[in-house]
């Protein structure tokens, strides 16, 4: 029967396997997930675990040096038809070039580990584009990991990757559902917990909050629609507020945690 | 013929009308723009000129109050078909309730009067997403005025409108396609130029730049791809990176505005 798929055909055995990565359940059930675009093979290449680069002809012949970065790492590179490399695409415009990797997280302890100055913790973050983006402002403001709590989306949908720019392959990821433990882990390494909130006790800009910002601290971020629920923002030190001088109502959540964070950068 | 057309149906003068308002060009001949849902709307009838609001008899009924401050301003009000409102939305999930707005960009002087502290110039930004979203946080950080030059999206379109969650009523926006004569109007005004570069002389953080920030700056954000212009940029005072301390290639535009915007905020 198999000699009915023709090679490369989106019906090959592994391409078949490969789009079940498309799907969260999928991604947790085989430990792997999907790379799409040469930005993120190439970073994928550099800092993961990649088993398969699958190409079609015009994107291989684009980028010769992913492919024999590929082969360099041991991962199977196969050649897959148009229509294969879409099925594995979830963007409107597929580039022709999905690598198949590890999954990036770790424990929680582990992503804490060696004395962090700058953590970011993600509580219920429901859109995926807004993870990716947090992960990437993380990354370029130095902070040491981002824990992805309670009912965050998953950093390896397809969407978070893309919005992240490769930034999930830089720095540590770790995902746990008890956002209370993630907490409590972050304390536990000597971190002052800050809560990002709209109606916070403590101005960002008031000069009391410069010692806090410029110290060991985990930025907490909750979710799109209601914020870090109030029974997490309790337990931490200090429920911080971005100011709002105009009259916005409030900001989103990308553009808030990049306040944020390069304030505590900014206070050091 | 017109018996032919059910009252509140999409074919009425009206709704045809309404949805010429989709497109740019039809925006330019009318003077006119679409808002949908109704937290875009409250802004709208508090802050902008409302002509005819659209509503679907679920979201009359559920937002009575938004019925009757459009009575109360002179707006005609209008009961239409799903298939009526939908025709008058580019999102997925219409809201059955759209408003027909005046356009509400003013001359670059009037948006530089009063001797302003804080403007935002966007040149090239095509991303209706982001240049809403530019426009929410130049808002939310005080901001006198958002300034959108040369080939930047229209900050009527629809996108670009619900991105700004209603802050494209809360402060001046001024449309012009010279952006050196843009850059220079503000110069004139007696603001300081700062250019946010990735590539910039000046960091962010530098204690240098406080001095700068703080003053009446003209932040200028350039387009996704490819940043401000060399010749523009070279108009500027200062070209200022955000500090990239990670393996972060960039920041998007939304966030490194947020971070510049709130920079400048910070440093007063």
């Amino acid at each position: 029967m198999t000699t009915d798929v023709p090679p490369g055909s989106d019906r090959t055995p592994r391409v078949v396997a490969a789009r079940k990565l498309l799907r969260r359940a999928g991604r947790d059930r085989a430990g792997r997930f999907l790379v799409e675009g040469s930005q993120a093979v190439r970073e994928a290449l550099r800092y993961g675990h990649v088993h398969e680069l699958f190409a079609t002809d015009v994107a291989a012949a684009r980028h010769p040096e992913l492919i024999d970065a590929a082969a360099d790492v041991g991962a199977r590179v196969s050649l897959v038809t148009d229509r294969a490399a879409d099925s594995l695409s979830d963007t409107v415009t597929p580039q022709g070039l999905v690598a198949v990797c590890d999954l990036l997280d770790v424990p929680v302890t582990d992503a804490l580990a060696g004395s962090p100055q700058l953590i970011t913790v993600c509580v219920g973050i429901a859109d995926p584009g807004n993870a990716g983006t947090v992960i990437r402002v993380s990354d370029a403001a130095g902070a040491d990991a981002v824990l992805l709590a309670g009912d965050t989306v998953d950093p390896h949908n397809g969407k978070a990757v893309r919005a992240s720019t490769g930034s999930v392959f830089h720095l540590p990821l770790a995902r746990d559902r008890d956002a209370a433990a993630v907490l409590d882990a972050c304390r536990a390494v000597g971190l002052t917990l800050l809560v990002a909130d709209g109606r916070g006790e403590l101005d960002l800009h008031d000069p009391a909050a410069a010692a806090v910002l410029g110290g060991p601290v985990a930025w907490i971020f909750g979710g799109e629609a209601h914020g870090v629920p109030d029974e997490l923002a309790e337990l931490a030190d200090h429920r911080v507020r971005v100011p709002i001088h105009g009259r916005a109502e409030s900001l989103n959540l990308a553009t808030a945690a990049a306040i944020c964070l390069y304030a505590s950068v900014g206070a050091r």
